[in-house]
Order: C-alpha cells, then sequence, then structure tokens
C-alpha cells in the first residue's frame, strides 16, 4: 500500500500553468502532486564560446530549490557561494533532455535557457522540471516563430520525464517524498514522445534490483510520460 | 503624468495569499502590481553563536531573485558562487525591519528565517519583501503560540515598506521599474503601524533633494504603508 | 551626558592631511577623532564595460578595514575569501555619493576609484570615508586638469558625510563607538555644499524614530557637515 | 568496424597493480587500454556528522583528473577553485556503487575514502575507477580484518562497471575516446557480481534509443563485468 | 651607481613609529626609504586547534597591501575573493622569521597575530614587515609582562630582515623599486642579533649567481641588520 | 645516524621513468626513494595576457599533491575549493627555477605547463618535481624542434633541485620525511649544471644556524645535484 493511497501506476495530479511569469518568453508552472517547479525560458541572441560562429544554437538549463520548499529548511546556495552536487547533476540532466528533442541548426545562432526553480518538494522535482521545461521552451519557441525569427520549427517532439521506483517491494510510478526516502530503487526514465528513451537511470538505494526490475520501471514511465504528454499538449494550446 | 497612469499617491495592487506553500511555518506571496515576491517564515529551534545561552531568539532574513524575475536574465548568484552587493543589503535591511517589530526576549532561544524569493519583478521587491515577510512571521508565530512553544507574542506591532520616489520633478508612491529606473530621488521607508519609523533610506540618483522633499516623500510613505498595513490584517484573518 | 563629554551638537576633531601617500593621483588621511581613515584616488584611462564607448567616466569606491583596526581583531576579507555584506554596502554608498558630485560627462572616458582603508576605527569610519574621498577626488581632478587631461571641472560642488544618532534620549553629532554601540537610532547624512541630501540612511536599533526625530538628526548633519566642508577647503588650498 | 578493430563485445585489456602506492590501506593502478586510474583507500576512525553516534560507517569517494591526463590540457579543478559538476556527479556515483556492496553496520564507525585518480584518460574512466575502487576497498577491508578491528567481513559481493554505447548504428562494449566523443548513445551499468544491477545511466547523445537497445546494452555490460570480476579476483589474490 | 645615488652598502633611512595605533597590543610604522607598512600585534587567548592543551602559544602573520600602495592600481584581494600565491608566501615567511626568536612555551597558551599592511611600496616590503613585526610583538609581549600575564620572557633575540641583490653586477643592500624591478638576483634575509640565520632566500631573475655572490649578499644583509637592530632598539626604549 | 641508515652525502636512488603517460608532449614519473611526482609538460600555443605580441613565450608550473599521498589523507585542494599557501609557493619556485634555464624569445609566443603531482611523498616533493621537470621540459622541447616549430635549442642548461638539512646536528643531504618533519634547518637549492645557483632557500626550523652551515648545505647540494644530472641525461637519452 502507498502512503498516498495511489495505485502501483498512478500518477499523481498533473497541473500545469503557463505563462505564470511575465518577462520570460516561456514560462510555466508545473505541479506533480504537490510537487511545484516554476520554469522559465529564456531567449538570448548569443551562443557559448565554442559553438561561436558555427550558425547552430544551444539549450541548457539552470536549476534551484527555494531553501524552504521542503520539509527543514536547507542552506541557500548563493548564500554558500556553491552549487551542490546534486544541483548540478540535475541541471545537466534537464538540459541533455531538452536538446534530445531540439535540431540546434534550426533553432539558428541563439540560446535559450531553461530555469527551473522547486518552490515546493514532494519528489520528483526534476522530472516535473524537466516536463514542465518543454512545455517552456515549446511557448518561448512559438514566440520566435510568431516573430519570424525562426523559419522552421526546431522542435522536432515531445519529452517527459518521471519517476518510478521500487517501494516495498513494488514497482510505483511517481514517488512522492515519503516513498522516495525510503525505496530500494529509484529511476528517472525521460522519454520521447515517439517511445524512446532519451535518458535512464536506475540507482539501487536500498537493495539492487535486477533486469526484470529495470523493465518494469520502464513499462510504468511509459504510462506516466503518456499522461504527462497529454497534460503538455492541453498547456500548450 | 506617470507610465501607469496612476496618480502620485496611489499604491498599485496589493496582493497577499497568504499559506502559499506548506512546509513553512509561515508563507505568502505578496504583490505590488506585478511584483510577485514569495516569502516563507522557518522555525529552527537554535540560534545563531553570539546569542547561544542568552534566551534570546532572532530574526532574520535572506533574499534572492529568480534569474528571469526581471525583463531580461540575470545571472544565478548561485551560479555565480557569490550574493551581490545589492542583495546582501537588501537582506540584511529585511532583517533589521523585521526585528524592529520583535521582542527577542519574548521569542525564546530559537531563529525565525525569512527567505524572501522574487518570483517576478516591475520595482519595490524589497518592500513588498519586508511588508509579506511580516505576514510570514505573524502566521509562523500564531504556530508557535497555537503549539504552546510561546507564550506571550513576541511581535509588538506591524511593520510595512514602501518605496517613493522622485519622478519627472513629482513625488511619487510606489515605484514601478519604469519609474524606478528614471527617477531622480528614490526613496524606501520602513514603517511601523505606530507611525515610527524603523528606517529611512533616501537616495539621489539624478538629482540630489532637499529637506522639503524628504518630507514629501515620507508623508507619501505613510499613505502607502497604510494600505499595506490594512492588506496585512486582512490576510492573516 | 556623552561618554567622551562632548555636546550633543560637537564634531570630534576633524583632521585632514592631503598627500599622505605619493603614488595615488590623490590621496589623504582623514580623521574624525580616533578614527583614521587612508583614501586613495587612483585614475585609470578605461571605464567599466557598461560604459564603454558612451564618452562618460566613472567614479567607484572601495573600502576595506585593517583586522585590527578595532577593538578586538576581526578576520581578514581577503582571507575569508569574501567582502563582508557591511563592506560591500558601504562602498557602494561612497561610490553614489562621490558621483552625486561630479559630472560624468565632463571627467571623459576614464575612471577614478576612491580606495578608503580604515586604520583605525571609533565609530563613524563610512562618514569620514565619504569625507576624505572628497579630497581625494579634488586632488586627483586638480592634477587632471593641470596637465590638461580635462578641460573643464568635473566636480559640482563639494560632499561630506556625518553620522548622528539618537543617544539615551538625546540626539547627537557624530558618534563614536561608545555611543555608535548602544545608540536607539543610527543615522547617516550625505549632504552637498548647496544644502541638498545626497542620501539619508536613518535606522532604528534599539527604538523606533518619529518624523521629528528624523528631522533633528538632519538639523545635527547640517552643523557637521559645515564644519567639514571648511576642512576639506583648507586642505586641497 | 571500431576504430581500435575491436569486436562490438570485445573490451580493451584490463590491467590491474595492486598496492601501487605504499601509505594507503588499500591502493590499486587499474587500466581499462590506455585509461589508467590510481585508486587509493583511506581508512579514518571518524564518520561524518549525520552518522555519528549510529554504529555505522560510511564509503565515500572523490574523483579527479590530473590536467594533462586527456589529450589537449584542461583547467586544473583546484586552481579554478572548485569542482566540475561532471566531476561531482562521477564521484557520487563511485560512492554509491561502493556502498552497494558494503554493509555499513558490520563495517563499523569508521569511513573509508576512495580517492580515484585518473593519470590517463582514453574513455571509460569512471568504470574504470569503480572497478579499480571495490580492489582498493577489498584491500583496506583485510587489513582491517586482519587487524582485529572487523569481525565481519562487510564487503557483501563484487561490483564493477563498464560503459557501452550504440556506435555508428552499433551496440559496443568498453568505448574508448574516439568512440566515445562520437557515440549516438553512451550508457554506463554498475553490476554486482550475482547478476543484480546496482545503476543503469544511459543516454541519448546523438540519437535517442529504444527499450531493445537498452536491453543490448545491458547484456554488452554483463559481458565486460565479467571479465572485470575475474581481474578483481586475480588481483586481491 | 644606484638609481637613488646610494653607496652599495647604503641603507635607506629607517624609521619606525611605535604606537601608531591604538587598539592594538603592539602597534609600529615602520618605513625603509619610502616603503611604509604598518604592523600591529594582537593578543588572542586561544590557539589554533593542532596545539590546543598543550600548554605552547603561537606566533603567526597576515599580510597584505593596499591596492593604491604601488606605482599602479592592483585590484583589492578582498574583493579577487583570495589571496595571491606571493601575498601567502610572504606571511607564511614573516610568522617563521618570528616564531623562530619566539619560545612558544614560554609565551603560554596564547596566539599573537602580526598583521603587516603595506601602506606605500617601494621595494622591501617583506622585509620592513619582518623587522616592524619585531618591535610590535616586542610591545605586545612587554604589556603581557607588565599585566603579569607572562612572568618570563618569551623572546629570546632581535630578528630582522633585508632584501639585497646583484644590480647591474654589483651587489647591493636594501634594493627600492627601481632596483628591485631590473636586478639580476634578488636575496631576502633574516638574521638575529647574536649572527645567526633564520632564513636565507635568494633567487636568480636575470642571471643565475654562484656561491661568492651568495657570501656576498649575505655580508650586505648583515650590515643592514645592523642598522636595523639598533633602529629596534631605540624604537622600544 | 640516518633512520634511513645513509650516509651524511648520500642521495636516496633516483629513478626517471621518461614517457610514463601518452598525452603530453613531455612526461616524467620521477623519483627520489619512496617519493613519486608525475611531470607532464604541455605545450600550448598561445601565452599569458601580459606576453602577447612580444615574441617570447613562457613556462609556468603547477603543483598538487594526491590526497592520499601522505601518511594520513589530507583534503583535496580541488574539494576545499582553493589551493594552499604551500601549494602556490612550491608552484611559483617551480616556474622560476625552469624559466631559469629557459631563453623564452627562442621558445617563441607558446607556454609549456608542467604539471607536476605527487602520487607518493616521503619528502623532497618540491626538489623531485623541479628535477623531473627538466626532463619533462626537454623532452617537449625536443618535440617541437623535431617538428620544426622551434629552429635553436631554448634550453640554455640543465636545472636540477635537491633539500638538505640540518638533522641531530649534522647536515645530511636529501631528506626523507623522518628526518624532514624533525630537521633543526631545512634547505632547498636549486642548481644549474655549471655549478651556479638559480634558487637557495634555507630555513631555520628548531634552530637557526650560521655561515659555515649555509656553505656546508650548498655543498651537500652540489653532491647531489651531480647525480641529479646524470640521470636527467640518462632519462632523455
Amino acid at each position: 500500500m502507498r502512503p498516498s493511497g495511489r495505485a502501483p501506476d498512478e500518477m499523481r495530479e498533473i497541473t500545469i500553468t503557463p505563462n505564470f511569469t511575465r518577462h520570460a518568453e516561456g514560462s510555466v508552472l508545473i505541479g506533480f502532486g504537490d510537487t511545484r517547479v516554476l520554469v522559465t525560458a529564456s531567449v538570448e541572441e548569443r551562443v557559448p564560446p565554442f559553438l561561436r560562429g558555427k550558425g547552430e544554437g544551444w539549450v541548457t538549463a539552470e536549476y534551484g530549490m527555494l531553501p524552504r520548499a521542503t520539509h527543514t529548511r536547507g542552506q541557500r546556495e548563493a548564500a554558500k557561494g556553491k552549487q551542490s552536487g546534486r544541483t548540478q547533476e540535475i541541471q545537466r540532466l534537464i538540459g541533455r533532455s531538452l536538446r534530445a528533442v531540439t535540431d540546434l541548426k534550426l533553432l539558428g545562432e541563439r540560446q535559450i535557457t531553461l530555469d527551473c526553480d522547486v518552490l515546493q518538494a514532494d519528489g520528483g522535482t526534476r522530472t516535473a522540471a524537466i516536463s514542465g521545461a518543454w512545455v517552456a521552451l515549446r511557448l518561448a519557441v512559438n514566440k520566435l516563430m510568431a516573430e519570424g525569427a525562426i523559419a522552421t520549427d526546431p522542435i522536432t517532439t515531445q519529452v517527459a520525464a518521471v519517476s518510478c521506483g521500487i517501494y516495498q517491494g513494488t514497482p510505483v510510478l511517481d514517488l512522492d517524498y515519503p516513498e522516495d526516502s525510503s525505496a530500494d530503487a529509484d529511476a528517472n526514465f525521460v522519454l520521447l514522445a515517439n517511445g524512446n528513451i532519451a535518458e535512464a537511470q536506475a540507482t539501487a538505494e536500498g537493495a539492487t534490483y535486477d533486469e526484470e526490475g529495470l523493465l518494469r520501471l520502464l513499462r510504468l514511465a511509459r504510462i506516466g510520460c503518456a499522461r504527462i504528454f497529454d497534460a503538455q499538449l492541453k498547456a500548450v494550446g
């Protein structure tokens, strides 16, 4: 029995509020249950040094968690003077995931930065961030296309992410914090709308798992991502 | 004529959503027009080293701005590895302002940290932060009193803050970004509900000002803070 | 009764030694009683990136305190690896104050940096720094004009600063350390020779204050700054 | 055809030199082809703060790469003043992998740190580090058991890691640098001697992959890890 | 011919002003010609962790240079966020030199920190710092002895330092900046009043030197240190 | 009697393995007894800003010690976020020593960085690093000359370094860790093959020394460096 009473293959409620803030070219507040992430997409007409003059764009991400997004207050990374290994790992994952569905040549020599800031955390912040980032990116690219800055759509398909895990021996979908903190294994899958995998990460916490376990987690992820793909489409109209 | 069409002594709409997030002992989303600041109050049962064993508590604040809260994206302070002088100046001001209405002995040997994070900026973020922080502090102290952790209310009165400035020769209340970026003088007043001043800061930007100018700004601030005190009371019920 | 026996509106002795060091274009050792600040003005023929090619100059300041300028030794900021919020707040204030009396277009595309280093502290280090910085700036600009690098004097008037506070219920001028550490309110005023205000900052420490209190502090500041303006003129001959 | 002429399921030569340095409780130089990683295991009779007094130990890892381990010189992380996101991600992975085969209660209240320093890089540095770290840990624990500090062996089984990827459409085992830098997908598997999975990470680089692709990579990883398990056993005698 | 017209074995004027600042237990402004270093000795009743409970004290030093102590302005180390290698090398040298004449057991479990801040630089700042630090230390220890905190004098003898170098083929004493910046070899000697050597550092800059050159530099250093020892004694009365 | 049983003027075994790693233009593993330092020479076709456009090259060095190179594990400098004063002092010394034998004009506008990483420490790591760096530099320059990038050999002679010290009253050559940690004086000499001195550093630890002591240490250093010069020549063939 899951602490929330959900069925093993049941996602939490997905809420997506597009245009949550005004200044960013794309912006969204995404919720997976009580987890809430504000994602903005910022377009800048310059690229990182390694891409200059190559006629290609770049998509990158930054991730942060407000100090009291969590049950107990965590130290502010800006005050500590450095981002944790966890933060850096997550923002690298988000960037890779969005680049997996972007044709950087079609994007042109510009950079889109996806800022993912967790306002409230209850497990699955990185997967909500990736899923919301696609919406923010979609909105920003729509704007660039409406302005005529981009002729051909550089976004090749949808991308979404969800966590799964083995909780008290049972594979379950979309872990909330009570599950996440005591799961035996914890996986994050980043899937494309065409069924392909952009990223699979499955980590043994209390107990290792076997090939069958890995496949069962992947199947749950497919169920969850189908739900997210629907919600994304609804959000971008 | 103000860019927004407001009268010189007209505040923007004040919106206060208490309990905006779940985990913090107190939490509020405050808006002054398009400026939106999320404030959480976190209670911790320990005090900074310089207060240990003195039977007194502490109230402190941290301030941050999401990278795309502004018109153009700013660099994330956690990524830069340090907080700007502006950030530090603001968080010191917020902390002092809230301590001005807190009896630290009655609070007891615990610390309350007010995290003020700007989700969207349109001028006046520090004054919205102070005004919202009072609500978050009030909610957190209410909770401590309901739990019996504190016997006598340590909050002595309300505190609120508002910006004023001299815009094209005219003293105006509650500057928005277009006004703030071209005002001749820019002031922030932190006032108590009893009329007293906790902090006055008036800075010449384009042109210096005289004593009469300072007093006219202070009078505008009294008008604005009266409005905020009402909104605060409504928010905490 | 003040600890020093001074009358409420009595400044400490002001000592200004111009050309205290040799290499800087302008240099001064300023004393307000036992507070001693060494200020140098360094001219560099370049401006910060945001001003390049605009035909304007810049005036900026840095502030530091030697580790044993104070009663007990403080940690060296260079060893800690960062400047405190207090340091950054002060150096921003000094820079703004001096820019308030400088026509940056007349200065031309060059930067003057005012380094204010406290050799000995007894209250009022930031106001002594501002008052001394005007002398160092004046000397450096004199040198530029004598060399023909600047045709028209970019310094529009004198600027000086002094602290005031409410000590044991009485408004007093130019707080020394024993007063500063126990004052109910603490204010710093930056005034121009023409009577205008460049910056007013009044902070409640133990008790808040009212409008009348603010005005009485401002009047004391006018008395103190008149004394400083005289001493500045004498120092620059 | 692979650049090295290897068959798709062919590992590079595995070389393990135990006791490569003298001071560490366990030490090994491991090579996967031209990749060379020096791993030391250091035993300290203290645990991190979150474990104090719980009667449990800890296994952690740090990772570094000498500046000229690579084709072109990289900046020294100690000189830059921070570890990259990649470094932190890798050292977290190594630590988790080794903890997956360690009974921390049996280890007792002590910490073993695995320092993995890449002397020469040619792809697969993190998997060589994990595979070598098991040997260093085994040697250090053997020493603790020989000294009587630990009664029951806390190491539950062997752990090894290997990279696989899809290179020019073909799944291949143990990528070297030329393959790694142009592979469509890049995976790292951390496997236990009993066949279970401690960690699976599969990242699309140029093209995403499907479930069948993921499984084929996992099967290659099993072939590679079998070879590594043999080499580990030979190394520890 | 030396730029200053001095004879090869001629020191610049040595000026020592004891008690230059008020708060420190010992304080001195020392000048070697135009080089001016303010040294304070701060006594703290605690020792670094590695000495706790051993009944021994510690003498340590920190060194800094004001940004415009030099011909062109250097960046402030506190603003850069780190001390240069040169700064660290110098402060380690000063600390070792003073410990060479201090019996740390007789000092008792307390620490004396010598802060050496260069107000104006014209070559030889580290040697002036060492020479002045002895005076500041002497004054601070005198104070401790007068207060009865220390029974037996822990200072065993005088220590002084001077630079020498090979300038245009000739060994010269006490290099000023024009000599220092073009010398072929540059040496610093730290000598005791009894003739012994605490530290010898001789570095080839343009041309290497031979054993005879080293000895000639050492002989010049003896001449210079004799002058400094006299000045130190005069300063401490 | 030395702990190792060596005669006072006896070096430890010198082992030099050229081409220890593949990617660097020059690479060597050097051992002085149990001390082992990996040195790589990296050629980059650019120079530091202060040399741009001057037609001159630069030789610089960086130094690091693996955390468990020593008897007890030290903290990793990359994790601490800064290099110690000791590290910076050593890398500055290595750079100066190699520049003493390089004609920077003949090198041409390129930089050679000598990375010296201590794999195992038993005293004398900086002197082994300098001695090995010459071999790595020689190999890298040979490669540049073979490729025709440099016409005339910029290396003017050999440079080597060795430590000496006064151990229990007796001057001894090439201190190992047990000697180094209890010597009364500790010296490092950097000598050229022609007998000249590039750097002499002699530090009193427990007891100061006299001129005769300094000369005896220098004579031991000549004996040691002769041995190193031979080993260097053998290594570069």
